[in-house]
């Protein structure tokens, strides 16, 4: 394997505490830049964009950010890293998919950037629950010492140049994975996704872009790039957030005031099924633990943190569980490893008692079929 | 309470291991009597049926059969211990209809009879487990003591005179509850079934007549019982009985053989159910315990036996979570109550664990709605 992470954990930013927890899950921004005088990598041949590899690959030896950085490119990995790559919201389906793609990515995974993707530059940032303005200055970090080795293609009127239109301006796309199970089971998201989609803001579920809402995540970021200050832009994805965080705290309140008996009875059966299940698919997987997460944030499981369902739910994704496992499994195998994992890691919690470390539990990666 | 029995536990008879326990939970054996010169129930006026009542009673305080026998007349008990005896399968729904009906039985209630139901008497005896011989030598000595003290109507043509002439001849209805999850999971029961009804039986679900098949369970009984002997009828449903046993270990070996993830997991996650859920219907725990039943035979659960499983589908029927309580409850309460009762029998247990004492465990009987 060429890719410097363990799988068998979720990234070590995921458990660094963010704020609002219960509600945000993860924080990510980015930026999208290219270099000047250089052709961007749409329209590039591959001598440039090699060029553009060889450059970063170069800088990095010399450079010194704090922590070490790791550089992949892309044709040093097979299929299954990809995906991994992937599934660990580092790169995304335009940057596996690019054979002159590279990757470099901070120890803790929580800052890097992607090359030769879409533009030269993605530069992301990411941390544990709500920290927009953290992972800003991440970024801006990266950015900064990216631009004075590179120097980014700009213009006084249209801001940073790149590829597509949708990012011209900062260049910049915030974004929040949000948790929210309450609004989503009393019905009153719609009505806040309505006034989101007024805010040039758009909406997706947890697996990204054009993929259903699935398990009670939403992701929301920012659409508008361009006319704006990137202040301004986090500003008003900011002020839906926390909007939708009161909001969500409260129908979460009302849930349980209401219909105790009933949250309570999906959440305790959905925690079952995490404990007890020979087989889960990826789908089923995740909305289980979703609703345990809500269960969890109301005290009903005293050994799990929200960090550890967090880190479980990515962990337990097919190209993560094949890659642990070092082959590529068929779905019934991968379903049945799956359970195997989860039932592994609660096998020693259970309702109303206190145990458990903060750490993901490590599973032996050999197969049976017990 | 009129009612001597403790509502927390099964019958006494029910631990009492019968073979082939596996697929047979029990055997009952019933005969219809009615006393020679004496109008028959469905026909006598109420002094009559007052009389009958009496001089059972009356025989009882100077018999001395072995063990005490309890006498309960239908009019001391209120409707949920009239339901509670049904659930016990002490007495049937025209025995607790009956206003001069009465119910005697043996302290481990597996002897007794009914009386003024259809017939004066239905004396019957229940075992655990296949042991049709067993019940019949019981509920024959029942018969004999009682033929000695009233003298039984019959006929040198016709046999034992009974008021529906179904029940003519013999007076004997032998009935197994049989569990076939192998035979139903694997589209085999039909099979059986078409050949049980050419052969003069009748199948019925758990809960009796006319109900569906629920959970894996189906009752067999004969439904001749005119013309042949006793032993021959009892010879005929043993035939059948051991033939179906037969067939059902080879179903559930295939099972766990060709489809054992599949199987496995339902089992495992009705486990969960059971052990996580907050609100329980009667027909879910069923289906749960059924499917949890075959688990404990295939080894997938040390902690529990086949008899805990048996007790508990009994003791959480809903007149006995009633009357547990004290109070007639709504519906979510009860379903809420159950989940709470089932849950604190397996919180100790868990699979692949051994644990476990070989009675069901008392609940404290006050509500709350935790």
């Amino acid at each position: 394997m060429n890719l410097p992470i363990d799988l068998n954990d979720a990234p070590a930013w995921t458990s660094r505490h963010g704020s609002d927890k219960d509600v945000v899950v993860s924080s990510r921004l980015r930026f999208a830049r290219n270099i000047s005088g250089v052709p961007f990598p749409l329209k590039a041949e591959d001598d440039v964009k090699e060029r553009v590899l060889e450059r970063v690959s170069e800088t990095l030896e010399e450079w010194d950010l704090q922590g070490p950085f790791h550089f992949v490119a892309m044709d040093e990995l097979d299929s299954l890293e990809k995906e991994v790559i992937q599934e660990r919201r580092l790169g995304s389906p335009e940057l596996t998919g690019e054979a002159l793609g590279g990757l470099v990515f901070g120890g803790d995974e929580s800052r890097g950037f992607l090359v030769n993707e879409e533009d030269h530059f993605r530069i992301q940032a990411l941390r544990s629950g709500y920290a927009l303005a953290e992972v800003r200055e991440d970024a801006q970090e990266l950015e900064s010492a990216l631009d004075r080795e590179f120097g980014f293609a700009s213009d006084d009127e249209w801001g940073y140049l790149t590829s597509c239109p949708t990012n011209l301006g900062t260049g910049m796309r915030g974004s929040v994975l949000l948790h929210v199970p309450g609004l989503i089971m009393r019905d009153e998201i719609s009505r806040v996704l309505k006034a989101v989609a007024n805010l040039g803001l758009t909406v997706r579920g947890y697996y990204g872009e054009g993929s259903e809402s699935q398990g009670f995540y939403l992701q929301l970021s920012n659409q508008v790039t361009l006319g704006r200050s990137v202040e301004n832009l986090l500003e008003s994805l900011s002020r839906v957030t926390e909007r939708i965080i009161e909001k969500e705290r409260e129908a979460r309140q009302n849930l349980f005031e209401g219909e105790s008996v009933e949250v309570e009875d999906q959440v305790h059966r959905s925690f079952g099924v995490l404990k007890h299940a020979r087989t889960l698919g990826s789908s089923e997987a995740l909305k289980c633990l979703s609703r345990v997460r809500l269960g969890v944030d109301a005290g009903l499981f005293d050994g799990v943190s929200l960090t550890e369902i967090d880190q479980l739910t990515m962990t337990v994704q097919p190209a993560h569980l094949n890659l642990s496992i070092g082959e590529r499994l068929s779905s019934e195998d991968r379903d049945a490893y799956r359970a195997r994992v989860i039932r592994k890691r609660f096998e020693d919690d259970e309702d109303e008692e206190t145990s458990g470390s903060g750490s993901t539990e490590r599973v032996e990666t050999e197969r049976s079929d017990d």
